[in-house]
């Protein structure tokens, strides 16, 4: 197994990508491919004493920025780190491929390299959120903010099939994320494929809500890219409230300190408990070969897990599974 | 002032209703019609030992549930207390109604008795959020599903006068619920009423995602009512896993019961300032009267302050202002 990582994408770089692929050829005993500045990579590995045969570094010389329009920048620099990460898929040089940069960069960089699943119009990013249940796969996050009920019947597809190989959930249950949880809620779109879902060997289970997303009902949660942007940023946003709000409380004063300090296990437990980044990174379902966008803000034990879910990723065969399921013409809408 | 209340809608009716009304004319000094059973509401008058002449009933037998279909409920239920008391509305009975009961059964009942403000297509459900600048107003939270741009203009023109008139910002921000902050992201709806709020006169921000919801960057913001629906709904999601899990946490042994009694005074402060129900209801904003949504789980405080709301919303003349605003030819779309 060889995974190839963007050494130059997200907050941390090129320290967090390089040394989670360390320790991940360390704990997972699979080859790295670190695509970025070979002189700065290779002086980060030199100076961090770390020489191994299973870590290789491929150059590239540019880095396309978040600022950037994903297609334009894609299109222009060929010598960045997602252009020649993305080929380098293409080409065999490895088996999966993670980034914590651009995810509409790496979205472009994986349609025009690597190329769509037989059957798959559009790719969607799924993210694994945290539920009272365990975790919820919500897909699209944001790659395709208008969408057709045959594009959101292949989520559901892909996210089960997903759920069913990284998670080991047999059936997974799969939900439209919509406005209310009656049959007939949703927009025009949202109830065209409730017809689709319903006429499917998909264990679909109707229309849930946004609070359902944390709050358990379906282990894949489908929506366009658009509703499903939303509803993560809406989790994060609150999330992220309820978190300083709470810290602020915590060190208010002396006592609230004492207070905090008897709780610091727990605290911590909770918090772990809550980070979506556990979870690894996101998945871009529908891209022939497993691509990971880790979160930018990754730190290497977050970074590390989305190395890991690539390996399983690439391990389980997903995406043969996947395409298996399009070719088959009784399921395939395309 | 006379507020006419729907005793009969939300989990905990009629005593909810009854009290929070009793308690909102002493506080208040206004007029109460109570709307419902009256033999039902005057014997829990005087079991509760009330006698004000500021206290009226009018009778209503039926009651419509958030099982039934509004339109339908509102047109063949002509007895029920949400169409009795838009009615009495509609026919000067009232300065505002406040319901507990379906959304949609009190939307669909405003609408064919009490209509809609001139220049407004569709009215919208207006939620008021906690966030770490103070409040967030998002509307369409799920009166419409889908929208067309004017819709999302008017709504955000209605947002701004009632953040100014109920909380007082000389010049409310406004920004559009996106999928990313920056121009041209969105769907197509969305980008045309980019361009309509940026030659508007209100204080168009931009597009902001769910994260600002909770995390600042605008007044109000603006969506339909699916994506708005959904983002309140994963809003509330995360903020009730988060609180229970953190209760499991506070309550596991000794030690950390300790350590939650140390922090209890600002535990209560903390789940006190995030919940919305702080606030008041929801308006609706774009009926030609005031009509307030309360929560369905509201208590006797949160009640009253929706009824405070509902006094505040009459007395400030929001309506004929945004009726002023729409029959500006400059400004209206109609």
């Amino acid at each position: 197994m060889k995974i190839i990582i963007d050494a130059f994408g997200g907050d941390n770089c090129p320290d967090v990508p390089v040394k989670a692929a360390v320790r991940a050829v360390k704990k997972l005993g699979c080859e790295m491919v670190l695509v970025g500045d070979s002189d700065k990579i290779n002086s980060l590995l030199v100076s961090s004493g770390i020489s191994d045969s299973r870590i290789s570094v491929v150059h590239a010389s540019e880095v396309i920025t978040n600022e950037e329009k994903p297609a334009t920048a894609v299109r222009t620099k060929k010598g960045s780190t997602l252009v020649v990460g993305a080929k380098l898929l293409s080409e065999g040089g490895g088996d999966a491929f993670v980034s914590a940069g651009s995810t509409g960069a790496l979205l472009a960089a994986s349609l025009f390299n690597v190329g769509r699943i037989s059957g798959v119009r559009r790719p969607a990013l799924a993210v694994v959120l945290a539920s009272v249940e365990g975790r919820t796969l919500l897909l699209d996050c944001g790659a395709n903010a208008e969408c057709k009920s045959e594009d959101l019947y292949t989520f559901a597809a892909m996210g089960s099939i997903y759920m069913k190989k990284l998670f080991g959930i047999s059936s997974p249950r799969i939900a439209l994320l919509s406005n209310g949880t009656e049959q007939g809620k949703g927009n025009s779109i949202l109830k065209e494929t409730y017809y689709l879902l319903e006429e499917s060997s998909l264990n679909f289970v109707g229309n849930l809500e946004g609070r359902n997303i944390n709050l358990g009902g379906a282990d894949v949660m489908v929506s366009d890219g658009f509703s499903g942007n939303v509803a993560l940023k809406s989790v994060e946003g609150a999330a992220k409230m309820i978190s300083c709000g709470l810290k602020n409380k915590l060190f208010k004063n002396y006592r609230t300190k004492l207070g905090a300090l008897l709780l610091k296990p727990e605290l911590k437990e909770f918090s772990a408990e809550f980070d979506y980044k556990q979870y690894g990174g996101a998945p871009l379902l529908g891209i022939k070969m497993p691509v990971i966008k880790a979160h930018g803000s990754s730190d290497e034990i977050s970074y590390l897990k989305a190395i890991e879910q690539a390996c399983r990723w690439a391990k389980e065969n997903v995406n043969s599974e996947i395409e298996m399921y399009f070719s088959s013409s009784a399921e395939s809408l395309q």
